[in-house]
């Protein structure tokens, strides 16, 4: 439970920072109850979720936003570059690789893996693909700690459980079939046809 | 607070589903701890999940597969095929519209649009993109009451706003600014930045 609640947390400081990001280029201060509109929270929220990355603004003229930015990635960001691996380049996990590319100053894609014959030895969207027979020695080679499920959902258990072996310690896994719990790894389970599913639903 | 619930529980049960289709190949009927352990759950909420879909397994054999599976569809599909359009046929756009074609019978994609010149008029995974002015006719003419946002997070507002002005019921967001929330209208925000700053959370 004390997992989950300091998961949603991330959550909010991710999106935070990502409205920060816009709101700097027209001001330089913002308050708790505006930063709580633009980020679908309550002012009280947001005042809380910002006394845990050790920032409290001034009553009268609200958060200095360059100050806040950088005391939300002191709080969430990795210290050094974390290295990460995609396993499964079909259009998923091609469309991955692309979306990764720019955005993650501190997050560095280092390899793909595929077992398609046409896809190992390439170079998609800018990085490698080896046979995923290679995910071990990558793995361990690169110091990586952070690996992406986009395989076919047959292949999920097996990738997950190669990657915990060799040393991954945070997955995110787009397959449809949820990873087990494995105690010291954090897991993000993606559930793209839940939410389709869900979206059907509610129109109901 | 109640559709939150809701919506899990709605997870639960797509999930259910699809481990359901995985085990039917193997077997004939399931118990509610076995159906918990493969879908990360217990026995107890798998229980009281499937009592709200009307059907109840026997206690000596547990659940009949097919019958759950239909129980399940009956409650989860929509009666009528609904009709769906994406917005935004970048990257991940392209993904989506390849990943949605073969999996979901009960939801039709129709229309993709985009405002880039090359895109538009064009086929895309057997598509037909539109350029975004003519979100509104589309939307009207064919029905559609799901849309799914792939834009670039500048165009996010504006095109949710388009969307439910022409009778969008339920929005699927994977831009990385949340749409607001909106009466009547069911949104899903499927935030990858977030799940990517988690995971990298998590490794420290």
């Amino acid at each position: 439970m004390i997992l989950k609640m300091s998961e949603k947390k991330i959550e909010r400081l991710s999106l935070y920072r990502r409205r920060l990001y816009v709101e700097q280029k027209s001001r330089d201060f913002i308050f708790s109850h505006d930063l709580a509109k633009i980020a679908n929270s309550n002012a009280a929220q947001v005042r809380r979720d910002l006394m845990s990355v050790g920032y409290a603004g001034s009553t009268k003229k609200g958060y200095n936003i360059k100050l806040l930015i950088k005391h939300i990635s002191d709080f969430l960001d990795p210290e050094f570059r974390e290295n990460v691996v995609i396993v499964g380049a079909g259009n998923l996990g091609r469309a991955l690789l692309t979306f990764f590319k720019n955005r993650q100053a501190k997050l560095c894609l280092v390899a793909a893996f595929d077992t398609d014959p046409k896809k190992v030895g390439r170079d998609i969207g800018g990085t490698k693909c080896f046979h995923t027979d290679e995910l071990a020695s990558v793995i361990s080679e690169r110091n990586v700690k952070i690996g992406v499920i986009s395989t076919n959902e047959s292949a999920t258990e097996e990738v997950a459980e190669k990657m915990v072996a060799a040393g991954i310690r945070s997955i995110i896994n787009f397959t449809c079939i949820p990873v087990k719990a494995i105690p010291g790894v954090f897991v993000e389970q993606v559930d793209i046809t839940a939410s389709f599913e869900k979206a059907a639903f509610f129109t109901k």
